[in-house]
Formats: C-alpha cells, structure tokens, sequence
C-alpha cells in the first residue's frame, strides 16, 4: 500500500546510506525512479538527484522536472516528456492536494543537499503544474513544489483541536491557493462578477462571487504581472478548468478546448503576450 | 483611503497608548468601534477587547464574534446579529483573501493579551464565517482569523522572488484553502466526479476533477467527522457557494436556496445531523 504523507517512525531529516535502504524504510520506494507515484492515487515521494538539468532547488521552493524522455545511455534529452505515468501522479497532487516526501541526494546540486546518502526533507505540495520547451529544446514537465510547514507559532496559548493532530494528519494538507491582489477586484467589479467564460454570477450570502485569474501566473517562475492586461474574471469552475488545462485562449478570444468565445469589456485590454504564455506552459498541446 | 494589510512604519509588536493613538497612526481608525471596515471594500483592521462573551483567543487562530446587537448600556446581547456593514465587510475578507490587522487590547480576557494599552499582532486571514446562537441566545455571527505567517523557513537557500516580496506585499494573500482529505477521494470516485448538484464534470488536462465539500466542516470550531456520510461531490461552483451560504440542503435532499435536489447514489449515506449543522451555521436565514 502507497503511503502518503510522513513515513511512521521516519522523522524529518533522517538520513540514509543509498537507495537501497531508503526503499527499505518505506520512504522512497523504487530503487531508480525520481517519482514514486502512480497515475490513479499520485505522487507520494520524489528523489531529487541531480538528474535533470531543468531542476531549481530554493529550498523551500522547488521547480521540478517531469519524467521521461531522457536517453538511457547519455542521460540527455531527446524527447519530449508528456503528463502521464509518474508526471500525471505529480498532476493529481497538485489537483487533490496529496502532499510528496522529497528525499535529497548526494548527487544533487544544490547547497543543502547533503554530502553523502540521502536525506529525508518533508513534506512538499504542489503548487502548479506546466509544460514548457526544457534546456534541451524537448518538451519537459514542471512541477512547482512548496514545503508544508506544520508547527504553530510560539505565541499559540492553547493549541486548538486541529485537523493536523488527529491520526490522519498526514493525509490531510492544502490545496488550491488562490491569491487575491490589489487589481483582482476591479476587473472582478468591471464584469459585475459575471464569468467571462459562461456568463454565470454566483450568489453568496455575503454578495456575488468570481475569482481573479492571472493569465500568466504571478510569482516564480512565471513572474507574470498583476496588471488588469493579465487578469480575467472567472467562475471557480472555468478558473480551476484555465489553471489545470483544461481550456485555454487565441489571440482574437476564441477558446481553445471550449465551444466560443471569452467575452470582454471594451475597456478591458487583454495582453496577447499573456495568452501566449498561457497557450505555450498550460494548454494540452503546445 | 482605508490601507489594507500593514501599515507602512508600524511593524507587529508595536505597542500603542490607547485607541486614540492606535488611530492617529492609521491602525486602527475608529476610535469605538471593533471592526474597521466597508461592506463594499471588506474589513481592513479589528481590535480584541473583551466585548464580546463570545470570543475565543487561541492565538494564531481566533474565533471573533460580530458586531451589532448588544445594548449600548448593559453591553449584553439583545438581539440577533446581521450579516451587513462591519460583519458583512469581515465577510468580504474572507471570499476575497483580503488580510485584517488585528490589535489586542489591555481589556481583552487572554493571557497573550498586553497588559495595559494596545498592541499590533500582524495580519490574519478571514478563513471561515458562519451564524450560530449565541450564550445569550441571539444569533451572533462569528469569523476563524488565521495568522499570516510571511517569513520563510531558514533553510532556504536563494530566496526566490516572490510575490511577498514587492510593494504590493500588503494585498496579497491567501484565499480558499481547501483540505482534502483519505476520505474525500472515495466520495469524488463514488460519483465518477460528478457535481450532485449540477451533474457537471470538471475535465482537466490531468483528468476530471471535483472537489470533496464536508458538510459540517472539519476542524475547530465545528469539528465535524471525516467521514463518508459528511462529505458532498460538488463542482467549485457548487462548493462556494455551499461554503458562502448561497444554498444549503433539507433533510429529505431538497435544495434551500436553490432549485431541484441534491442527486445521491443509493449507497451513499448522508446523515441528517450535518446537514442540520449545516442549515444552521450556514443557510442564509436559520
């Protein structure tokens, strides 16, 4: 049986000889995969080793590289990878909220890595997924990977009951971060909350509700901006549906994936280089 | 212009005489009320007094009670509170993501509190909202603050730039947090996620997707189980709205609020009980 979550008994930041012994513990199963996962249940750990090329490692923020299409003999790139088998495991984290050990290794690049064996280093969630063109030229898979912190603040009197005690803890994590910006509102307001993809207006007891959605997502490693050319009004359906591929847009508005067309504000400027971004790192096929 | 998240100047931990000076440094302006705020713009800063009977102080999380139907000459609650103006704009936080500050006061009954003045503690996030009947006895409206914790880990190696990090800091933050949990799955595959209101399937480049909606919710204060008979199919649509009290469910699975009823498979049992709860906290009128 897959576990997810933290291993019983396997502390954050316990170290291991070789792959053997970390497949021993539980904690990283195979003995040559990066992504121990299947494409039912997801991802429940990930070796990083220095195999890819494409890899940042900040820490606390990983850009990880997908599976697949690498040559067995030079260990290049020599086709594109696409999101299935370990890469689709990745993807259901990102969608369900699964959280993924990560496991660094020696022969990882990176600072923190430690200098011999392997270390185990916690819980990461996805935080999004994409496609874009790798060092190599080929398509490559990303994965953007943020550590879960789990201990209160100091300054907590009397820990409430929290989700995070009982025995499921480990199953149980976040997901679907939706930041809100200075700009969101006004392009929310500009459509009077109405969903430029299907026209719907949710109705809440505290008012009408849409959600902001950058086309080019905001921080790294996408940077794109918080500037009104970036942001369109969704319902949470067409918004989890443009985050996760489901659709995307052409330059004259057309959908892409979808019947129609965006509707847009004459007053509403939307950047094509935006889009583009959009079309090449989140659409089905580039 | 009311200034949402901190104050440029005034880090957390800042100590203040009393509400006059707490206002003439901009956070907090009202010099009697205990929400800041605009039920067009949300809710920008609260103070902890002790008023409410109702509250409770955990520190990083905070049960805050509403405004609005308390005597002016014996402080006890006369009667039912209303989800407008300063209540309505805490609400708005909430589904928007927009950070309050929170001061807590000399008068205010937690062992964290100062001892004489006021003091800034940082910004929290609006993470639920829901009605309830007070110690009185009167409907009272009560909001669960989360802290904002902005520092990242000290493992971290280059800090990537991130969205935290520019001028526009202040607005942004986090909305939505779902959990999902061991459980949430078997539901979503019980109805080959599909909505049991709207019968709509979420298609993704990675799949289908819905979004598990537990019916009295987890956690504190509410508490409610992980369980089979407490957790919906619903569509992000639907699961907002569920959230946001835009419709709740009869005990013989007839929508409130909306039209129709909610589809069920015959195996799936829902219990009564939660969706009482649910009507109760979160129906639009009990």
């Amino acid at each position: 049986m897959r576990v997810f979550g933290h291993v019983v008994g396997i502390p954050e930041g316990s170290e291991f000889e070789n792959r053997y012994t970390l497949s021993q513990y539980g904690v990283h199963r195979p003995l040559q995969a990066g992504i121990s996962g299947s494409q039912d249940e997801g991802a429940d750990s990930i070796v990083l080793s220095g195999g890819y090329e494409d890899d940042k490692d900040y820490g606390d923020v990983i850009i990880y590289t997908g599976h697949g299409g690498r040559s067995q003999v030079t260990g290049l790139q020599v086709a594109d990878q696409k999101l299935t088998r370990q890469n689709l495991a990745l993807a259901l984290n990102c969608q369900r909220g699964t959280p993924v050990r990560v496991i660094r290794g020696y022969k990882h690049t990176s600072p923190i890595s430690p200098k011999e064996g392997y270390r185990y280093d916690g819980l990461y969630r996805v935080d999004s997924y994409w496609q874009e063109q790798g060092l190599s030229g080929f398509v490559i898979w990303r994965f953007r990977l943020e550590k879960i912190h789990e201990q209160l603040a100091t300054d907590t009197v009397e820990e409430p009951p929290s989700i995070y005690e009982n025995s499921e803890r480990i199953e149980i994590t976040i997901q679907r971060i939706m930041r809100d910006t200075k700009l969101a509102l006004s392009v929310k307001e500009m459509y009077n909350f109405e969903c430029q993809v299907c026209q719907i207006r949710i109705l809440t007891n505290a008012g009408l509700y849409a959600e902001a959605a950058h086309i080019q997502p905001l921080g790294m490693p996408h940077n794109g901006p918080d500037s009104i050319d970036n942001i369109l009004c969704l319902c949470p359906n067409h918004h989890v549906m443009f985050d996760f591929g489901g659709f995307s847009i052409a330059d004259d508005l057309t959908l892409i994936g979808l019947e129609g067309g965006l509707y847009k504000e004459p007053k509403h400027f939307i950047n094509p280089r935006y889009l583009q971004y959009h079309r090449e790192h989140f659409a089905d096929k580039i």
